[in-house]
């Protein structure tokens, strides 16, 4: 029965959401795919780091950091070492990289991702960085080691699109897609339908968690453009800079532009786009406003969708509904089974 | 590189529209999958068999068929035979299954199947009937035989929905769904919204070829049942037969009705579902007023959506527009090549 090791490098809301789901997971694991693994290594931002060749304690690793001890607390754990140096020294089979996001070069993540393939172990995340930054590089590093690069949970957090195209649509060709892809203004949006001011609903979606405390990132259609980015450059194959993509954010909506929508029985949306042109793909995000008719209409709160057009299917659309780390954490769990299971 | 060689038994529109599909995208499957096939046998309905271990002039099967000709024409081409003599001489690799279905006992294509099966080739078909009928018996088969039974055009055309679970969401257990399937009802319950009256609808529904020249398979709801009864018994891995569905259908709905639910922003739609339990599963197929907020409302003419809640994720929604056979074959085509990919 194969058995893995693995690494997580980060443990915040997303790898402590993936450590639970392993744990819940660990026996059908084993009965329906004859998988069975052990967590070998893990690398906090500040609450120490814990390696042990013969698996470590995860519930004993989760009690200790939700209760904002230190792993040096576990036994045989290690004194805080550089990243690369944990991804090289904690005999995984699979690195989890869970770093915070650097959205203007991807660093340190592509560096962990790197240093994982270039070790023979596959690599997954929910980091775009990586992915908008140096997706060729690593896809073919992955493959000249004969391992996996997935990070299935950069886009709609754990709703299968990338592992569709890889596996469900064999020869199929994305000529377009839509969608709607951030869901912090998908909320706000909703939240001004109902009433708020512009700053109410940004204060709101801060409170619970949603938006930065700076949130001009998804305000702006950053957000929206490097997932716009992600995806164009994973599923059509044309490396595509969020800087590229024709980008208008939602700060220009008033609450009279909300109000008159609805009057008419319509709704702002921030729309993302993409299509496939003879030299390349042409992007864009933008608010728009949406009919009751079209799917997009009746995404709302944190769900999103995408509508994808191809040379096979007529229009194939996903939403996702309610999201949190706890999806993030399955798309990891399914990237792990995807990339190990023959 | 592998090489497969096809056997079509059934060249009606969707067989066809196979053949189309193949030809076009021959050159796709070798250059990205290192994929090559010969279509070894063909055996129609009414216009003759084709065999030839070498490989038949599929354009020219096409052309012969569609100018209500007949396949002796074909060199090396066989006088009509047996079908199970025909899958056991057509020299293939895999059988696609694409006979009329038989709703009571999903028969000749069950038998067909199996032959394909016990003979060691992998068998893909549209069909709905074997699965409702034999997918148990039918999948364990193949599996003595290291052999797959795929049938992703059973339900929602060529959308991915059995891949999708196979494939991409692994480790997930589906606790329910939800959905629009039957897209005949679908489009009459539109039609009667822009005035129609029902017997009207249907008469159009009946002109563009989407509904029988009885109706009631679609009307009474047992083709939708048929589809929950599919899905059940393959993803939720519970046997269901489409007369455990609890079944109402369209006919009782007036053009009253339909005003009605429109003078309130509201539609009805024939939605079917089914929900896990302790001691297996209960569905049902019924009429639902549906308002603006459910993605439900916005699929319309002969769209379908279905709606998973799982284990791991929250609400995913799968919907379909504008399928038709292409898009079945389409479906026909993902199967072979993740039948025989590695």
């Amino acid at each position: 029965m194969p058995h893995y090791n693995l690494a997580l490098l980060g443990f915040g809301n997303v790898g402590r959401a993936l450590a639970r789901l392993l744990l819940r997971k660990q026996t059908e694991l084993k009965n329906r795919y004859g998988l069975t693994f052990a967590v070998t290594g893990i690398a906090t931002g500040r609450r120490g780091t814990a390696i042990d060749p013969n698996g470590l304690d995860l519930e004993r690793a989760l009690q200790i950091v939700e209760s904002n001890g230190n792993l040096s607390a576990i036994p045989n754990s290690q004194f805080p070492i550089p990243n690369l140096d944990f991804i090289r020294h904690a005999s995984a089979h699979i690195l989890f990289e869970n770093t915070p996001v650097a959205y203007d070069d991807g660093e340190p993540a592509i560096t962990h991702i790197r240093t994982a393939l270039e070790n023979g172990m596959h690599a997954v995340t929910a980091n775009k960085g990586p992915i908008v930054h140096a997706y060729h590089e690593l896809t073919a590093l992955a493959a000249r080691h004969g391992v996996h690069f997935y990070h299935e949970s950069t886009v709609m957090d754990g709703a299968p699109i990338f592992s569709l195209f890889r596996g469900a649509l064999p020869a199929a060709q994305l000529k377009s897609f839509r969608g709607i892809l951030n869901s912090t203004t998908n909320l706000i949006l909703g939240r001004m339908e109902n009433g708020a001011s512009f700053d109410e609903a940004v204060q709101y979606a801060q409170e619970i968690g949603i938006a930065e405390t700076d949130p001009s990132g998804d305000v702006d259609g950053w957000d929206a453009a490097i997932k716009v980015s992600a995806l164009a450059t994973v599923l059509m194959d044309v490396p595509l800079k969020p800087g590229q993509v024709d980008r208008t954010g939602i700060g220009g909506l008033t609450s009279g532009d909300i109000a008159q929508a609805q009057a008419a029985g319509k709704r702002w949306k921030l729309t993302c786009s993409a299509t496939r042109t003879d030299s390349g793909v042409t992007a864009r995000v933008a608010p728009e406003l949406i009919g009751p008719e079209s799917p997009l209409f009746g995404v709302s709160g944190t769900s999103s969708i995408v509508q994808f057009e191809t040379d096979v299917l007529g229009q194939l659309s996903v939403v996702e509904d309610n999201p949190g780390p706890h999806t993030t954490a399955y798309g990891l769990l399914a990237d792990f089974v995807n990339a190990v299971r023959i």
